[in-house]
Parts: structure tokens; sequence; C-alpha cells
């Protein structure tokens, strides 16, 4: 008996779009996404993408007209509603570029619903541009079939994170100078939770002061090794999924 | 009162050295490592460097002479022994070049004891330098004050790692098609233990099947979504340590 087709095509490109999906109402895609499309993919008319929108979930469509600058695509079915995400936040200090933009990946693969980056004193990046941001956290969802996107939001001072923190939300807290092992703090306190992480060289003494007397906060060990501060998020966030998330 | 300068300084660079390190007994740095020292970090003779052997541990040790090609200092003061290793190691089939490097740098900070790059059917690599690899897993062990190096081992192919498996060691196998979930499995399984993960793509059916009859295999989920083969080994090694291993 020969194999049926898998559908859609297991090649068939996946692309978030901003605009919600609904069957038989087309899309245009334009810019980079078209080019992508296009002239990497090489999709023809007829041909099926995989589109997502963040909102109602994962649709296949097929392509009613790809001009050089944009494409049409008409979704023909839903695949799977939008995922329901882990309500766990990483509020991470910026790092280097590229170690940040390793953080953004990685927490997009992991589940994060939020990232927000911190700016604490000893930072050595303060800006994050926030398109390119948001364009990596898109891609790593596309790569690896997400139906949600994390959302990113504008760096934040710490004193205004701490000032404005929710009350009914745990905040883990990296604490170079010792807390309760990580995998207890987090299967012991179930529910909203957001993951601090300081930048390289740590946060100051008046920093790990302000974040230890905040009501939520709960100081944890990420074990006797120091790590970088991008290995810190990414180990920590793994293990709050495996150990209060949904593995 | 004054704080108590410290010792050694803060900025002291660290290296790993291949000689084994006795005090007073003057070590020669060449090549790569006197240039760092000398024209990087600017040292000289007097000046503080922290040397590791991956064996005895961690010495302070002075520069008694700084050349243009050579420096030698000599070890005044154990300042700790060799850090004890957790009895893991992890078996990741090749990736990418960077993708790899990836996995060795955060393996290093993670604590592996020895990294086996696996050679698996859908592995887009084939080769690994393996000096290139030990400078990587050494400098992420000096960047985050290890006392130990990981082990690199040459590539081998999963036939063969399976062949040769020893008995009593766990080989927890990150299976697409899932299993427990990993931080239940491993706190379960004590003892000597390896963690598998395939390459992109996965193994092929007839590699999980030859993965799953091994005695000590034990098949893991890392959740609902799909990581890429680097976030997969971290993310994974992260977790074995929070659980099973010294965090």
């Amino acid at each position: 008996m020969p194999a049926t087709p898998a559908w859609p095509p297991r090649s068939a490109p996946r692309l978030f779009v901003a605009t919600p999906l609904a069957k038989g109402e087309a899309v245009t895609v334009e810019g980079n996404q078209a080019h992508y499309l296009a002239k990497v993919m090489r999709m023809a008319e007829g041909d099926v993408a995989i589109l997502c929108d963040d909102a109602t979930g994962e649709w296949a469509a097929r392509a009613v007209s790809v001009g050089k600058r944009e494409i049409v695509l008409e979704p023909a079915e839903m695949l799977r509603p939008r995922e329901q995400v882990p309500d766990f936040w990483l509020c991470a200090a910026l790092l280097k570029k590229d170690r940040f933009d390793l953080v953004l990946e990685k927490a997009s693969e992991l589940g994060v619903r939020r990232i927000r980056p911190v700016l604490a004193r000893r930072c050595v990046a303060d800006k994050l541009n926030l398109d390119r941001a948001r364009a990596i956290v898109t891609e790593a969802a596309e790569q690896c079939a997400r139906t949600a996107l994390p959302e990113v939001a504008e760096p934040v001072k710490l004193d205004a994170l701490l000032r404005d923190w929710p009350a009914d939300r745990t905040l883990f807290f990296a604490d170079e100078l010792g807390g309760e092992p990580a995998a207890t703090a987090f299967a012991a306190n179930p529910g909203p939770s957001a993951l601090l992480i300081g930048p390289e060289g740590g946060f100051d003494d008046a920093e790990r002061a302000a974040v230890r007397a905040l009501p939520g906060a709960r100081p944890i060990s990420l074990g006797p090794r120091i790590l970088r501060g991008e290995t810190a998020a990414i180990a920590a966030a793994a293990l709050w999924m495996a150990t209060a998330g949904d593995w």
C-alpha cells in the first residue's frame, strides 16, 4: 500500500503573519517574507505554506498568486489551534548582542510566554532593537513549529520592574550568593512565575537587596559552577518548564 | 577600614596548562597563551595568573619572566583542589559547526564530564576538529572558573557507541516520539548517566530501534515543543544537573 502523502507536505514553509487568519480569507505576504517564499523556497501558485497568526492557530494555506513583491495565500484548513503557553516570564538583563540573541532564540523554543529585558548597573549593553528581537523570536517559533510567539517587551530598569511587580507572580532570582536549589523552589511555588537573571558580573549589592526585599522574590541557586548570563537564563527556563511547566 | 585587596586579584587571568602544577616548580607558557598573557592582559613580571592543570587543581602563580614568545610562571599557592565532576556524559549527534560549538561551550559550563560526539544517518556534519573542540571547552572552563575540563572524545558512529556501551551506565535518550518526562526519569535513575541527543531531524527508525534495544536505555521526553539539537542538549544537561547532579 503506498504511503499517503503527508498533508501539509513536510517541506512546506512555516510563516507567522500579522493578519488574523480565517478559512478562505486571502492574506498578502510582502517584503522579506515574500522573498523567502518565492526565492528561497521557490514557491509557485498552488503550493502550500503553513501560516500562523499568533491568535487563532496554525493553517495550511495555498498560494493563489506569486508575484515579485507579494504573494497571496488562502487559508484552506486549520491544522492546530494556538498552543497553551505556560505562564512563565523571563526577565533577563541585557547582554552583548550575540549572547542576548541566543537568549531570545532559546526562550522561544523552550516555551517562555514573555521576555522582559532588564537594565542593571553592570549591563554592558543598554539598548535592544525591538524589531530585530521580535524577528529572532518569530524565526525561532517558525523553526520549532510553535503556534504562539513569546512577547518581547521594552527593556526596563530593574527598579521600575520591581516597583510595578504584580503581587501574584513569583520572581525566582538566580542569586550568585546562593538560594534554594532551583528545582525545589520551582516545584514548591506553582502558579504565575518569572525568572530574573542578572548581567555578566551579577547584580550589585544594592540591586540584590532591592530584589530580595520584594515579597514575591525567591532566591534560587543554579549549582556550584558560575554560569554565563545566557546559560543561566536557558538552563533555568528549561528547568522551570520541566519541574513546574508543561514538560 | 580599607578593604583587604583580593588575593589573587579579581582581574587575574585564568589559564589551563598541560603541565601538572606544584608549588615553586616553574611552568613555561608559549604560543597563543603567551600572547594572551603578554599582549591582551599586559602581564608583567611579578603579576599573578591563576593556573589550572586539570589534575591537582587551581593555583595562584607569579610571572618570573615575561618574554616575547614565552612566559615563565611559578605556582605560589594552591587555591582550590580540582573539583568533583558529576558522572554525566553528553553523547550528542554532530550539528553544524556553530551549533555544536554552543553545545561544547554550554556543556563545559554546566559541568558535563565527557562529551562524545555521535555520527548518525541524518547528521549534516561528519567531522569534528578535536583540537578546536578542546580549545572551546578549555576557554569555557577558564571563563566560568571551572578547575576541571570536560573530556572531548573522538566522534563515534551510533552503532559502535551502542555496541560498546558500559552495562552500568544509564543512557537517557531524548526521543521525539515520547518517553518518560525527563525530570522524573533522571530522579528515578541515579548513578552513572549519559544523555543521547539526535541530529536535526532526529534519529531514523532503525537507529531509534537500536537505541531502544539497549538494556540501559531510557527514552525521555523534553516537553511538547520541538527543540533544536543544541537546545535539547543544553536543556537536558541542565535538567540532569538539577535533578540528579550537584545543583
